[in-house]
């Protein structure tokens, strides 16, 4: 695992085309590896070539042609399409099981509880119940309003919350573990050049969007709006493997996983723009530009589906729709910042206590029990959550609530304000807050409180989960309670000055419901350290397109905040968990050391190297017993050590077993040839007495990057990322010194950090 | 000017931080070269680690290391500021000035007709006329709409337009000759990496906002929009230099350039989200995601304060708010990318057109009478413009006429509806068109085909002139055109099948203010070749959330046919008609060739190379004579040309000079040591006999680039635009081959794509 692997197709245009892909496995990788940007771009643009120069064959050649510069198109149509019609699907199930907690609908049980009671054309929606729609105490014919039916209500809430749960579990455990959280972290870790197998593949996707289904609908504090980026990305993996260009290139395939990744968020959110800046600021790795105009194309389709789909059959293209429209005092910029410091707060509090949980939970027994862990969670969050209304309700319910202003349709006990309404469009004026309010204040704080304890034992259990919404939820919970407070106080004392200009009218000046979408703007900030995206997706996701600054300035405050308490987001802090091979593009590496501190190997150590044309299928075969690295530099000889090239210990290993099983007179004595091309090792060959020279120059790669020792680690750092490679050599005045890995970079860059340096797992 | 430039910053932390800085000017680049990003870099982060370690010294140090961190922010916080006013200054002015052109407000002579209008306090505002406003025939006492009226009107207008051309063009001329075009191909390439010097200068600035001023009042067929990213850039060139960090790095700078250019697009188009995405998608070259955020920032500030000076005085936000908020059909489809390939069509000839003709002045003798061009170019365009009214207006007026609604406000001809409105909120039913819209119809041809001439030849002439409005013009023009045509079928034939479904209800189904929104898109897309960044501008200029998908099939479709047309955007076409070296990032580099193909020296010439220890001060003095290269290999000898580092002719010169100043006994026999650290270089100088030694190793990057002879030019050119590279060296075995510059790349770029290699002049 240490050194590492490329391969020789960069010089393919010297040997011919394609003629290494006549020993199967060839250009492949191992699992957990890391790919290899250059080689997989460079075999692409020589499939392309090759591709163009055909095309004047025939028409067939010709048509062959325009379906591959073509099909780049199509499979993000179809990710889209599919991403669209999926998000549909779970959106329905969702919502259809979440309600079956609290009741059913008898004529047509298929009906959640809004479309049991559109069928019934009544006309007294009110508080979202009609006669059509039977509570379980109503079914069971206790239809008092009692104790009696608060607990068989209670008792069937927590029924079905465990059954879903277990359900969800048992299916993650049993047929897809990979399915399990949100998988974003292991997302951006793949777009960043990594490969782990299954992890998109067709099990992973059914289990997830039914798991998914059963853990939003099971009342855990979890969304499902991460999630949706993974099984996006899922059927970009799946729609791939249709078009050879993209299943086949590693490289090229993560241009479609990046839009499906786009598309996500886009369905997650109801939000293109946003989920194209998400993907390119958060998952996004070597290609941010030349696929921003497809990912725009396929978040915007599969947006397009699901809005046809319409599966909450509401008018708004927008999830949280807010109708308010007032401007903001210029004063309130104060509350709203320190809205972001306590966002921010709350969000490092919460990264945290995560982390150290689920680092406890991977180092104890704990981590053997999957199942159990989520019925327990699933059982406390149930027995604690239904006693609270805003605990109860469904968390993208909560946040609607909290993000809207008390209008006249709004009869819920946090707009007990002392005024009256007489009309729809009339101004609302100022009020002071009624009993109501208080208590639900009261309540709210226990929500948040409880919210916050859940979700860090949620997020990292084995199901589906995502924490877009209780992130959101936590955040417009304080906002609210705080807008409240700055209402009263903007009542209470109009005359003070900030309140002086704009509050001295009648109407009211202040706004709760804003203060919840800053809020909630703030603790996602906070978490996911979003910025760009986090702002445009809030204001796709109101439609308050007035309010781009005071959420700017709630979501610049949380990211300040969070970084001088722990520098990391949740993502990262679980990418550094799971201790995955990714170099962040947005750190920079701030230290003096050189190329020559960090390559391998130190010291007293010597580099295993292959000469190019001195040692024997016998030699080459013990340096590959004795050593484990994935490639090995070809010098000009032991003793000058001038670098030639650069093989790798896959394709050696299946070169060698190859010409033993085709080649005649291949020996253990028979000398490997790496020199001077096919014609040069073929006339050395003839000048030695038998057994015949292998010529391996098919797998060499002359092209290897390489940096002098004296290469500041900043400047490596940098090749490393933007380059994306997987080793480069060291060297001085051109003679070969040593290896420096992906893996070496990154343990380097911990170390530097005092981090430590054997958290990072995967070369 | 073969060979390129890279400095010892590098490795100065192996030899103490900043005493490179004794010899004064080195680090410095000359005007029209091209910068190393690396190197510039790799400086700050040791500029920063030096602050860092400081700060622990004294207070005053902590205070100047917080002032260093907050730096960037307040740059870009007084960007937005100053970009926003100045904005303000430029909307104000032209308006005024264009008003001027028709009439003059007796009472107060700075106020333009609207507010001329407001003042006087009249309820009858119609067709934008009042009685406090005179036209110019009243004011001469010619107050009867006759013929005479009519002349006295076009000479003014004529007169006042020939008097703005002739004092923009000579201000341009006198002051700031590079106040004049958009600006935008060469800040395209500044952000690149290139030097030019002035041309973000306070001259260019203050002659650009006068200059832009006049000849947008002057009536030419140009907008304000693409110069106000020059003018944004040139703030941010000259506020860069109160901070140190950015002021005196190029590439620091160019992160607050790239901020500047988003906030400029932001206060041109009201914009934000779509600056930014400007800004990553059209100028930023190297650091589109790190600069994200604070360009971001920098947008809405500067949209914020140009909202709060309020130029217009109108409500809403954005510049041509749509009322309108209807569905389409889905089969508006078919003629929406009808729209995008004419407005594919349009974009090409007008870039073939204007290309060629730019050309035609480059060389020919018209380039030597620019002030003469711009006034044939005015009396040409006011003298054909004035008779025809959707000539004669404003052309953001006529936009703004052409994307609307025809409601019960809108009394224009292009409105002759036989439709009688009764109420505000009473929905448009479907009309014949009457003669007026006929009439304006043809027009609106002639408006198009003018419009289209005009900005041919005004594009590129030497006033400051932008082409988004312009272009904008002409596919609103066009889009109009077509959806009356449909409207009109919709009418007529409602039950064919595309109508049937939508069209048979009495209310309007096609809205031709949609179809001009969508032809805008094409034909700006076209022109400029914008994605995304395209959608969200006409997203945010418009207010339609609702025609993304309409506003992206027109914009693909005139991509598509622009690219099938003609390469080039109107940018890249004009950065190539100038010979800069800009290596764009989106085009692919799809050929074979390989490093050795394309290196300098070619067969039977000798590399220009220094020893490190045996050669004279007189041997390189020399060396620096003969040859013209920008910088210079030191290998270990000349036998065996293997590499130790590189070193600049700039530094060479200054090293030799100021050691001739400074050192004792240095004489043209003094031989130059790079070798082995100044410990060795002490030592060789001491065994030698007199006279001493040059130790130089203080000036030689020990960590250039490399790659092999055998890497394939795609790997070559991703390296130098992902690794912002000055040049590379070749080598094989260790052994140093030669050198490859940016400008051979782009040479062989041309070379390959079958152009003129010798276009690239700069390197």
């Amino acid at each position: 695992m240490e050194s590492a692997i490329m391969e020789p197709e960069e010089i393919e245009p010297l040997i011919g085309e394609g003629d290494t892909d006549d020993i199967p496995g060839i250009g492949q990788y191992d699992d957990f590896h890391t790919i290899d940007w250059q080689r997989d771009i460079a075999r692409d643009r020589m499939r392309h070539r090759y591709i163009v120069k055909k095309r004047q064959d025939s028409i067939w050649d010709l048509i062959k042609g325009a379906h591959d510069a073509w099909s780049g198109w199509v499979c993000v149509l179809l990710v889209g399409v599919c991403t669209g019609a999926v998000a549909g699907v779970i959106d329905i199930g969702a919502s259809w099981m979440t309600d079956l907690k609290f009741g059913i609908c008898p004529q047509a049980f298929w009906f959640n509880r809004e479309q049991c009671c559109w069928s019934s054309d009544e006309m007294t929606f009110d508080q979202g119940n009609c006669s059509q729609w039977l509570t379980w105490p109503q079914v069971f014919g206790d239809s008092r309003e009692g104790a009696g039916a608060y607990i068989i209500g209670y008792l069937f809430y927590i029924i079905w919350a465990l059954v879903f749960a277990a359900l969800s579990a048992s299916l993650v455990r049993m047929f897809a573990p990979y399915a399990c959280g949100s998988g974003i972290p292991e997302i951006k870790t793949i777009l960043s050049g990594f490969i782990i197998r299954g992890y998109l593949g067709k099990w992973t996707l059914i289990i997830k969007v039914v798991g998914l289904i059963l853990s939003v609908s099971s009342g855990l504090s979890l969304g499902k709006e991460g999630p949706m980026v993974h099984i996006a990305s899922c059927l970009g993996n799946i729609l791939s493997y249709l078009f050879p260009k993209y299943g086949r290139n590693e490289a090229k395939k993560r241009e479609i996983l990046s839009a499906a990744a786009a598309a996500g968020v886009s369905v997650a959110f109801g939000a293109p723009i946003g989920g194209v800046l998400f993907s390119l600021e958060e998952v996004s790795y070597y290609f941010p530009l030349k696929t921003l105009w497809r990912s725009f194309f396929c978040a915007l389709i599969a947006a397009f589906v699901l809005r046809s789909i319409n599966p909450f059959g509401n008018e708004h293209s927008v999830l949280f729709f807010v109708e308010y429209n007032k401007p903001w005092i210029f004063f309130e910029l104060v509350p709203f910042v320190g809205l972001g410091i306590i966002g921010g707060c709350i969000a490092t509090v919460f990264i945290k206590a995560n982390i150290y949980w689920c680092r406890y939970r991977k180092h104890s027994k704990l981590g053997q029990y999957p199942v159990t862990e989520v019925l327990v969670v699933t059982l406390v969050t149930a027995v604690v959550a239904y006693p609270n209304p805003y605990t109860r309700m469904n968390t993208s319910q909560l946040i609607y609530l909290l993000f809207n202003q008390c209008g006249i349709s709004n009869s819920d006990p946090l707009c007990d304000y002392d005024r009256n309404f007489t009309d729809v469009n009339s101004a609302i004026e100022k009020a002071a807050a009624g009993p109501g309010v208080y208590r639900a204040v009261w309540l709210l704080v226990l929500a948040l409180v409880l919210k916050l304890v859940m979700t860090v034992f949620t997020f990292g259990i084995k199901v589906p989960c995502g924490l877009f919404i209780p992130s959101l939820a936590l955040g417009a919970i304080a906002g609210r309670i705080v807008g409240i407070g700055v209402e009263q106080l903007a009542y209470n004392y109009p005359k003070i000055w900030p309140f002086s200009g704009e509050c001295s009218t009648g109407d009211d000046c202040i706004t709760p419901g804003l203060y919840a979408m800053v809020g909630a703007a703030a603790v996602l900030g906070g978490v996911t350290r979003m910025t760009v995206s986090l702002v445009v997706i809030m204001f796709e996701l109101t439609g308050g397109v007035r309010y781009i600054v005071p959420l700017m300035a709630a979501a610049m405050a949380s990211k300040w905040v969070g970084d001088a308490l722990g520098r990391q987001g949740i993502y990262d802090a679980h990418i550094a968990l799971n201790g995955y091979p990714f170099l962040d593009s947005k750190d920079e590496f701030q230290h003096t050391s050189l190329a020559a501190d960090v390559m391998q190997p130190k010291r007293n150590e010597t580099l295993a190297v292959i000469t190019q044309d001195s040692m024997t299928v016998d030699d080459v075969e013990s340096l590959l017993k004795e050593t484990e690295h994935n490639g090995y530099p070809v010098v000009v000889s032991k003793e000058s050590q001038y670098l030639v090239g650069f093989v790798l210990r896959r394709d050696l290993n299946l070169a060698i077993a190859n010409a033993r099983r085709t080649m005649e007179g291949i020996t253990g004595q028979s000398v490997v040839m790496f020199a001077g091309g096919a014609g040069a090792g073929a006339a050395a060959a003839a000048a030695l007495p038998a057994p015949p020279a292998l010529p391996l120059n098919r797998i060499l790669d002359m092209a290897p990057i390489t940096v002098t020792d004296q290469t500041p680690m900043e400047t490596v750092v940098d090749m490393f990322r933007k380059l994306g490679l997987r080793q480069t050599l060291v060297t001085h005045n051109g003679r070969l010194l040593g290896v420096i890995t992906k893996k070496d970079v990154l343990r380097h860059v911990k170390q530097m950090d005092n981090e430590d340096p054997n958290s990072v797992l995967f070369n």
